[in-house]
């Protein structure tokens, strides 16, 4: 008798956007267990399509005077329990389209599971899962669909929501729990060494670890939450990108594989190259800014209302360069009319020079050999002198180069990814 | 200090069809609770429109081989679990409409109450209400607001729905529970003395007994399940029936009571006269039937596969005539082809005559003057020769005459409506 093998599977929004793609999603759940026979499939399920988008414009209709302001924690309840709804519908519906081909399904919400969360309504951390439930109706079903993004928080018994991308944490949750690998089901083939909707040939990455997948993330290619691989990296889970049936990628082709280190996959060397993108970006440089003891202090003093996302302090003998990075959010918040924040830098001293660029993009260069390769800087900036991308800024921090850009990404993305062959091979 | 008065009042799906309708109807909320300082409401909700409907479609899709057999009994749980959120999402955002004009409200749903039921997915029964709950959130809230159509079978901590107008039960059920009137709000006036589909101007209903209302509705004007109106006269709940706001009639009109006896209401007599109308049924009449013992037997022994609902043996000496009531579909069971129960009875005797009539419609005329008033047998058949209908049957059986005629009902109806005042006055 062979052992009994675990799976968690997630299929997203848009791969249950409609009945005929729950269907297909059903027949290749089938096909699965035929291949792999005493297999048992944990499939964690987002709500339909727009389902989530819809139901929360109408609930700005409802009350679009308390939506908008700090009132809104009024109805924080009441937006949790009506937009937890999708979650249930999709779980039920591909439980019924299983059992319509004769699959046993199940599906299970958050109360039979009692994942237990915090009372954070929409943004609820999951506390714990009992897995009893889970393991009792393992008798009886070979699949158990489950309703992602929904929490209890016991106090209320009532429903919470972890929160945009909470299913992905449901999958990652479960996984981590069952100590089994976890699958994410996309439109796509996998996660591609540049964000798909720059060029269709993007190549598809094999393995990833943790640690460059959360680079990729917080650098603004984000295909999972960094909740979501925080969960991963601590239990050990490993997590895989594959394409969902019915969306014009093959589901059975291998997809892209994140985990802990070289051991858990085949490929003897980790060669891993990948651009991440951020849009709405501001850079704010000063100069002349006097060389002494208390003068970083007194100019970051001026700027600690708004969170910068990086800067350089750069001494030039008598005077120092400070360059600052924000989002162009903050850099409007530095402008406010009742606080400006520039306005305060000169009166510090009319002597510093400031330099202000906003709607910037900052394009990411990940790579695995960055350490050893000292050649890579320069091959970036012949890349985008081919397409005639002028380079606002630009800033290196372990196996990332940040290049500041203004305009379209698009071209200058192109030329990066051909330089370092980030293009699917024909 | 004044005592505490408590009201349930129920929406149904048509009333919340949209965010605008439900702003309507929490405005009026507001309003009564304003009239009415220390007002504590239960408002119980379906589904918004048609939503529970699209849902079963999109289910018959998902499994089309099994929802049409026998075996849906093995997604019966997945289909509960699934048209349940409809009530969900109402009741979530008409409290969210409420706290967006600064009513204090909060959704309950089935889990949360306690709502104890059978298991029987589709159609399940009221065990029992815990209200311990609704008084803990009346201390906070002064509407709550409660999914209909709900329950909780303990055994798999699973939805299970009350099946088709469940959520009226509910509402009645609370009301039983809390020992307060039920309102039902509904795009008409209240209870016509006939179905408004015939006329806009049907006569609405000051007040009719349980009885009465049961009456109507067995014979086919169903404004509210017999099953809730045996709850309400079991725990003497008084239920109205009223407009709801935005839908072109009047909520602040005094409806239609439904209640134990006259002492519930201020009038000092009762003449309640309605009509209720019920298509698709079919007479078969036997004459020359032999008028001996045993012979009813045996004709009642064929027919015992399909259900009568109602019938007349009238003996005319040595022989007996037979007249069967039924519904066309229980006709075309009697005439399905490997059990031709008409051939059966030929057997029996070849002397047997049979008149067979099928898609006919019974107009039921309910009055209370019936036993005191023997001219309005002959009234009724005034008001059918003035309009040119002929009659194809008709009995009586104390308050109540049956008519059987064929064609549309319409002219017929209105014809009877004048003839007995059914019509509101200008």
């Amino acid at each position: 008798m062979s052992a009994k093998k675990r799976l968690v599977m997630k299929f997203g929004g848009k791969c249950l956007a409609n009945e005929n793609l729950i269907i297909k999603i059903a027949n290749y759940l089938k096909q699965c267990l035929t291949k792999q026979p005493g297999l048992e499939l944990v499939v964690v399920v987002s709500a339909m399509g727009d389902f989530t988008d819809k139901t929360l414009e109408q609930i700005q209709k409802l009350a679009p005077r308390l939506y908008h302001t700090d009132e809104k924690s009024l109805i924080n309840r009441e937006i949790d329990y009506a937009t937890q709804s999708g979650e249930g519908i999709s779980a039920a519906f591909l439980a019924i389209a299983l059992n319509g081909i004769g699959v046993k399904a199940r599906s299970l919400n958050a109360f039979q599971l009692r994942i237990q969360t915090t009372g954070d309504y929409q943004s609820a951390q999951i506390k714990d899962i009992d897995l009893n439930r889970l393991e009792k109706e393992f008798a009886c079903y070979q699949v158990l669909v489950v309703t992602g993004f929904q929490g209890i928080h016991k106090a209320d018994d009532a429903f919470v929501t972890l929160g945009r991308g909470g299913s992905d944490t449901t999958a990652v949750a479960l996984a981590a729990r069952l100590k089994c690998k976890c699958e994410f089901y996309k439109a796509s083939a996998g996660i591609t060494a540049f964000e798909p909707k720059y060029s269709d040939s993007a190549k598809v990455l094999s393995f990833i670890t943790y640690a460059d997948a959360k680079d990729l993330s917080q650098y603004g290619y984000e295909f999972l939450q960094p909740r979501c691989l925080d969960i991963a990296q601590r239990f050990s889970v490993p997590l895989e990108f594959k394409a969902s049936p019915g969306l014009g990628n093959d589901p059975w082709a291998p997809g892209t594989v994140i985990g802990e280190s070289l051991e858990q996959i085949e490929d003897t060397s980790y060669n891993f190259s990948a651009l991440a993108s951020k849009e709405d970006l501001a850079l704010i440089t000063l100069t002349q800014v006097k060389n002494l003891p208390g003068w970083s202090e007194k100019i970051f003093e001026v700027f600690k209302i708004v969170n910068l996302l990086d800067f350089q302090q750069i001494m030039t003998g008598p005077t120092a360069i400070i360059n600052l990075i924000m989002t162009d959010k903050a850099y409007h918040k530095i402008h406010s009319n009742e606080n400006d924040l520039i306005t305060q830098i000169k009166d510090l001293d009319h002597a510093i020079e400031i330099c202000e660029r906003k709607g910037l993009i900052c394009l990411t260069f990940i790579d695995s050999r960055m350490a050893d390769d000292p050649g890579i800087g320069y091959l970036i900036a012949q890349a985008l002198c081919l397409v005639g991308t002028n380079i606002e800024g630009q800033y290196s921090s372990g196996n990332k180069i940040h290049t500041f850009i203004a305009g379209a990404a698009g071209k200058a993305i192109l030329s990066l990814a051909n330089m370092f062959n980030l293009i699917q091979l024909p």
